[in-house]
């Protein structure tokens, strides 16, 4: 079904998209490299790519399952998936349940602290401008999503929220917060998209407050290769096994 | 009525405020100090606060008379003003009509743009943090404002642009944008705060694009002092002409 690598669409800084026979249909495939900062910081282990993967693979099938529209059609190999071809919204939507990271800093609370509620933000999607965030007027005034697509995606982003924390709360993780993307796909819907990892999910050991995602590399707090495969081995583990 | 020096309540960067006998009014005195930057900027001149509470009290007063709510009562010496005593929402309101400074850099387009709408923005009043951005989780989550308060602050807020847009307009004087604070009068009534002059307002000379404002001192551009009395001659004259 897939023509690589003739028939590469696009590479970004994690994933690659490959075009298949079956224009409505594309193959996800995740690198082994790292980035962080806007891509200042660079780096890479062997088999990232595959865990990431195969995380997200869990993840969306659990998301699926439960009602929750996703562009994720099959697992092909340990690092390539099969997903519906997206037309995405320029948006990164992040859910927050604790401060961490930019939020710690804007609002001036510590790294940790519990939200009251979930919180949204509202990124736009240009590496060339950092990626800022933005208010719902600038997103109307620049035409990113209209006011009924921006409930909608964050109905969808606050349900996988719903379901997301006590998956990982069972498994002993605490979901700090995480970022999604999404598009319109062939069929018309907007549907979740992207991935949902330790590249793009703050996880924290429930038990220690170790980190196990992306934060280990981004501040060289240890070795993100061992967090990443704890992250695999509690939600791809336990999976396969019930 | 008014008792200073002892009788200081408050200091800011550019305002004083003093108490009167009566504890529902208070004196609001405005300061020839100029800062940028969170006062990382700092810079001064002679008859800059008595040119400010002037062009404020006239920009009240219109306001007051369109059906606004302002603390505003009345104007005491040229730089001194009678208000009601307010307990201060701590968001700072952004209002813009054009693209300039911070979301020039944000969303990456030229300065002088104009806005399809006016656009509004929150800053939390933090000069530790920097005053940042937030949205309304942000402001719901820290429980700065009930989201009944915001659509308030909102209203009131375009109401005033639109009062002031085209009383600028008349004046040769395109109004770029503005930052607006609210608080809780004696009364309990939401009534727009502060100031409104060139230390909180971006504004143009229509026909040259020659900037009159704070700009001018931000970025060194030319004579604030110049800027701020072809504002109090356009805005204060006109209004004593009248």
């Amino acid at each position: 079904m897939v023509q690589p690598p003739d028939a590469k669409l696009y590479e970004g800084k994690a994933k690659i998209l490959y075009a298949t026979t079956d224009p409505r249909i594309l193959v996800q495939e995740f690198k082994d490299d790292l980035t962080a900062f806007n891509a200042q910081k660079k780096g890479t282990f062997f088999g990232k790519g595959a865990l990431n993967c195969q995380i997200s693979a869990v993840l969306f099938e659990l998301l699926a399952s439960r009602g929750v529209p996703v562009h994720f059609r099959s697992l092909e190999t340990p690092r390539r998936m099969l997903i519906d071809r997206l037309e995405m919204v320029p948006l990164e939507v992040v859910v927050r349940n604790r401060v961490a990271g930019s939020l710690a800093k804007r609002l001036g609370i510590p790294e940790g602290e519990e939200l009251s509620f979930p919180v949204v933000e509202w990124y736009y999607k240009r590496d060339d401008l950092g990626d800022p965030m933005v208010n719902r007027d600038h997103i109307r005034v620049l035409k990113l999503a209209s006011d009924a697509v921006l409930d909608k995606i964050r109905e969808i982003a606050l349900k996988t929220n719903e379901i997301l924390l006590p998956f990982y709360r069972e498994r002993g993780i605490l979901l700090v917060d995480m970022k999604l993307e999404f598009g319109w796909n062939p069929a018309g819907d907007l549907v979740l998209g992207d991935e949902i990892d330790g590249d793009t999910s703050r996880l924290w050991e429930a038990e220690t407050g170790v980190r196990l995602d992306k934060d280990l590399f981004r501040m060289d707090l240890g070795s993100v290769k061992e967090g990443y495969e704890k992250i695999y081995e509690k939600v791809v583990g336990h999976a396969n096994e019930s």
